[in-house]
């Protein structure tokens, strides 16, 4: 059975996100898609819309057959550790080929992108340096630089989010030796930050975020720009439905993080660096909502997704300490199935034996550290939701086994 | 100008506190009664119903001249440590007497019980040892020691509340050479613990809570047992009305910060011994109150009000380490003052230059590790207070000077 790749979000499932699955099957001729999903907590430094759980039976009547979790010391980071993570698991289940959506389109530019950078680095760095000392944020000087270099090769423009993705991609499977093949497809119809509905039925997952928290916000709005399954999950499933969530939802329980650490505790949180801890001290007193305190706390230092995965790390509760300890083989320590369809469950029946990593379908306890940091980010993401559901929710992080999906009756069992 | 010291709560402002008042004045005869008074988390590891703020104001209507805060350090403590704080303050001041409920009435009997725990103390710890290993909590062990010790004087019941708080005092003004006179007089109506009404107007501050928090619980039910100054201020002030606080107000950020930490953290934190961590966090993630939680915590070895102190110095993230700095000489850094009404304002210009302890009228920041748990613990405990309140309230704790009280027009001005 052939398998491929994709590394996903779904912050919600949307027809951009259907339309990647449809080309990734044409592409590939793969039998069976293997989705890496991030958890609860996501790449921009936010919590989901909606949960893990939530997004995994999106994912699956979209027709992915397997969701795995991206664990939380990967999901919450920069491109590159981003896709360390990523790419581990789709290579030690033995995935064939991994599709990434770009903005260029092209693979043989990723891979010249990459010569290039391997050969000419320490050029590349030199500028960099330059331009952050010119007071540019790093994003930006590392495009810069790219452009500074003049390369004559086909090359893709690493300013773009999902041509760095993509590019980080590709240097993983390259740095860890994977035998995964990469592909590419253009993504069509919106920008990954667009704000505002664009074309008639692809919206980037912002706009739509946008639209549902908007004051007059409803579904019906985004009705045209989601699956027929995503919207009925979304309206039928009440969890889903009573508890979108974004960095509001955490606000008050990051201000009480703030203002019962002292700046010397706040310090040892991963990503708090250079005196970041004393500008949160005094920005968080006065900022009446979250958006505040962060267009208080910006400058130009700091893009807005940086200080976002600060706040995530803060929120966690997450030391500059666990995380170099659980980072330093630069690879997942597991596989965490999240949800499968009949399809998904032959795979990994066929595959399981060969899995160079642990398969965990339900936990009981854990000590692994990489394991706990997701356990700990599950929990404080569920303290929001109402009680009774948040208690069954701590306890569901436990032992909750994987979300099994009939394609045929389209039906969900645990 | 003579003045008498009350060491109080007020939460809230009753009859019997006014009993009190009445009283300490009679019996000591002072010009200007000065009240060091509970910030916002109590003995009893509590957040207060109000903040300190309205509880200085229902004292300044009461008759009270001068409130001033017991610093946090000593507040939410046993009564031993309770007692140095408070004793130190009205010390520093140059106050004349103090005047404390008790259940005894007599102060001779306290200064004799104090005679014999400091002659016969190895022979009680050696009781209390043997107590506390056939499983009794501590209180209960040193009542049953003293009971063990065969006194022949006239010695107060020291398992009544406040016979333990008063004994405390005079321990205190022994151990710190005080030259403050100390009196008692008889409670009247009520016990402290008491969760029900008994006597026709006075009533504990236990059933007065009991009876706001109840589920058809109003203002009205508690009419006759508060002065009408006390009803008057509750009704009026819109902001203490509408957010009349408990532990389960705090109970999501308590669940936060279990969540979020790691048992080597919890242990860290002060009064949490023995394995106490593990047992919070076992119990949390089940628990769907606060009251529930505690419930669920508590053992034969630790009292209810034991626990919750640990519960707050776990809210407000006050370190073992921290504790031990700030109460190393067992006594108050600072005057802080929280009201006063025209004679308290003299009586301080008469007595400020003797003062042996800084005044504090307005914060401008502070380097004082004792003042910043003050700081911390009002911040925290104005969280969860409604926006825009809240962030006043952040703000307030630096910028809010004594509220001044004119007792002829009966109005307050800051």
């Amino acid at each position: 059975m052939k398998a491929a790749g994709v590394i996903v979000e779904y912050n919600p499932f949307h027809n951009g996100h259907l339309y990647h699955l449809q080309q990734t099957r044409k592409e590939t001729k793969a039998d069976c898609i293997v989705a890496v999903m991030s958890g609860n907590f996501l790449q921009r430094g936010e919590p989901a819309l909606v949960s893990k759980w939530t997004r995994t039976r999106m994912a699956l009547l979209a027709g992915v057959d397997l969701v795995i979790e991206l664990p939380y010391a990967f999901a919450t980071q920069k491109a590159e550790i981003f896709a360390n993570g990523a790419i581990s698991i789709l290579e030690a289940l033995g995935v064939d080929e991994v599709c990434f959506g770009s903005e260029s389109g092209d693979i043989n530019s990723f891979l010249q992108t990459l010569q290039v950078m391997q050969t000419r680095v320490d050029e590349f760095d030199t500028y960099v340096q330059g331009f952050v000392k010119d007071g540019n944020s790093f994003p930006k000087s590392a495009s810069k630089a790219f452009h500074a270099l003049e390369i004559k090769e086909e090359v893709v423009d690493l300013s773009l989010p999902n041509n760095i993705l993509g590019y980080h991609y590709v240097k993983s499977i390259h740095d860890q030796q994977a035998k995964i093949i990469p592909k590419t497809i253009t993504r069509t119809g919106s920008n990954y930050h667009d704000e505002h509905f664009q074309s008639p039925s692809i919206a980037s997952a912002t706009s739509i975020r946008k639209a549902l928290f908007s004051p007059s916000g409803t579904l019906d709005e985004i009705k045209d720009y989601i699956p027929e399954s995503t919207y009925h999950h979304l309206v039928s499933d009440q969890l889903a439905f009573q508890h979108f969530r974004d960095w509001e939802s955490y606000f008050q329980l990051l201000k009480y993080k703030v203002l019962s650490s002292s700046s010397a505790e706040l310090e040892c949180i991963y990503e708090i660096e250079e005196g970041l801890e004393h500008r949160i001290i005094s920005q968080i007193k006065s900022a009446e909502s979250f958006h505040a305190f962060m267009e208080g706390l910006k400058t130009k230092r700091y893009t807005w997704t940086r200080l976002q995965r600060a706040c995530t790390h803060l929120l966690t509760n997450t030391s500059k300490k666990v995380m170099k300890d659980v980072l330093q083989e630069k690879k997942a320590h597991y596989i965490r199935l999240l949800g499968m369809s009949e399809k998904g469950r032959t795979y990994l029946q066929e595959n399981k034996k060969k899995a160079t990593l642990p398969i965990i379908s339900k936990l009981s306890g854990s000590t692994n550290a990489q394991l706990e940091l997701d356990i700990k980010a599950s929990q404080i993401y569920n303290i929001v939701a109402d009680e009774p559901i948040r208690s069954n929710l701590l306890h569901s992080e436990y032992a909750t086994p994987p979300i099994q999906y009939d394609s045929v009756k389209r039906e969900f069992s645990h």
